[in-house]
């Protein structure tokens, strides 16, 4: 940066840029608080239909649907709701005072029948949008402990160990201690067989992309970055903030991240599966309309086993009527 | 419909994406009054930057970039700025009385610096959300008339035909009018050579992915909708209106239509390429550097002749800083 002359609309691009942001973080805000209702409502119609989650899931975009094993569709088979929160944008009356939260910030809460995998009914994962010293800014999570039934385990042990690194980690006071007992061998397992195991669980033990950030550097950093957008904004030239020395770091998550895509696939369920969730429901009966109509075409030469009917797995009996075409359920736009 | 008893909550659940579609119509229409302010400097800033808007549809959007063969490229290359305008949300005083218009509504304007294709330096495509009264509801447009030099028609005459016919409807006062000279004209011209001309530019010709629908009736059939949303809203059951007999009308476009996909590609383009200009244009640097760190490898041995600099394209010398690392331009929230 010392020598090279940067071209001034580099300037000004990247302050719109942030201008831009906050107009998005102001909007989404304000989409998330006019539609919280119509959720309520959504969320009670649907918990009277059966395995809606479950066919939501089975329905989902390519991006996320890959995460998903043969096996962990048996334990999603089991899901009973999801909701997903921005548990930082404030309902209330409180509205008008608070500053401190970012609309981004997302809560994304399981809830299970009881299972052969688990002894939790509620699996809720929870990311902040939080900025770092050394100027990144994006999600970043705690592992959530999973009681895994004796041998259920689809992540070998994945989970576990990651949360023992971040108890440890957390006990010590120090979110970048490396290289002790539990912290080799999450190394280690990930080392050995992460690659193989793409189990949707492991994304519950998803740390962060880069590198943990905690409440207190993020509070800083934003504070020190509104500094210098106010100066920049009177015109002045500010430096950012260097990439620490260690770029490991800031660029990718290490070799201790157990779902270092983590943060994506909690922004797809958040801002794709969650709003268009009667979508997908939608679709996945008209796939088991389509496979019924095949079983009916097969049966034509007399065979008069009753095909089998998986439209009745969502208590719909036999109705083969669509919602009416007045407002085909369409993807809405991303949140 | 009528033997077959569908189950409640199908109702309960289209009513609720009526709902949520109010929601939406509502935030971005909020969000477009807000930000435009932010594109009005953005179009300041990036009238100043050499090859903005060429560099980024070179980096454009796999969905977008495969419309663009490689002669639409020259033409692009010549494309002087882009203006994405939601022209039936109210911007001014006039805000508190205006139902009527709907921020799905776009235009899109392309101006072009003088080139050897057309004569025309501004090509402006507006797509109007619209109903219709067999409850279809989408984008429809009307061709837009390009004055192609000798020869120079990448559309080889597509946009030409459908424009004519188009011209023909409304002088005839019927927009469905088929099987006239012209039309036989647009149909067999489509047949032939649609298939193997994926021009972008043929997209100036779409009007319809099912079949134009006219203001009048499109108004007609939003008070219609909105009596029936009502009723249903008080627990009423009211049977949505059935498709027209015609199916063809309703669930494809004709052998009539350039652009089949004309309506998603303006989405694209809308909530896509606009809002994330900057990041695909910085993008399109990025990928510049690094052919030229390419080149310059090749040249380890002794090859004294410059590398050939791409960057001198943008007017920007041979400058390699980037945009600080405050806020790395990143796709925005789509609109």
């Amino acid at each position: 940066m010392a020598e090279e002359q940067m071209p001034v609309y580099y300037e000004d691009l990247a302050l719109l840029e942030t201008q831009f942001d906050e107009v998005d973080r102001e909007i989404l805000a304000k989409q998330y608080v006019r539609s919280a209702p119509l959720y309520a409502k959504r969320q009670d119609i649907v918990s009277k239909i059966e395995n809606f989650w479950p066919l939501v899931f089975e329905q989902s975009p390519p991006d996320v649907d890959r995460y998903i094993t043969p096996n962990d569709a048996n334990i999603f088979a089991k899901l009973k709701s999801l909701e997903v929160k921005r548990f930082e944008v404030p309902m209330g009356p409180e509205k008008i005072e608070a500053e401190t939260g970012d609309p981004r910030s997302i809560a994304i809460r399981f809830e299970f029948d009881s299972n052969d995998y688990f002894t939790d009914s509620v699996l809720e994962k929870k990311f902040w949008y939080r900025r770092s010293n050394d100027g990144w800014s994006g999600l970043v999570s705690e592992p959530v402990k999973i009681d895994w039934k004796e041998g259920k385990d689809p992540t070998e042990g994945l989970t576990d160990a990651a949360f023992a690194v971040f108890e440890a980690r957390k006990k010590a006071g120090n979110m970048k201690l490396k290289d002790f007992a539990a912290h080799k061998k999450l190394v280690d397992m990930i080392e050995q067989w992460n690659a193989d195991n793409t189990s949707f669980f492991t994304w519950f033990g998803f740390v962060s992309a880069t590198r943990y950030v905690s409440a207190e550097e993020s509070a800083q950093a934003n504070k020190e970055y509104k500094e210098r957008q106010d100066k920049r904004a009177q015109g002045e030239r500010i430096e950012s903030p260097e990439p620490e020395e260690d770029e490991d770091d800031l660029d990718i998550s290490g070799d201790d991240e157990v779902h270092p895509e983590g943060d994506e696939l909690a922004q797809l369920i958040a801002e794709d599966v969650w709003p268009n969730a009667i979508k997908y429901f939608t679709q996945a009966q008209e796939m088991e309309d389509m496979s019924e109509m095949d079983f009916e075409d097969m049966s034509d030469e007399g065979d008069d086993d009753e095909p089998i009917d998986l439209r009745a797995l969502v208590g719909n009996g036999k109705a083969k009527s669509k919602p009416s075409n007045e407002e085909p359920p369409k993807k809405k736009q991303k949140k």
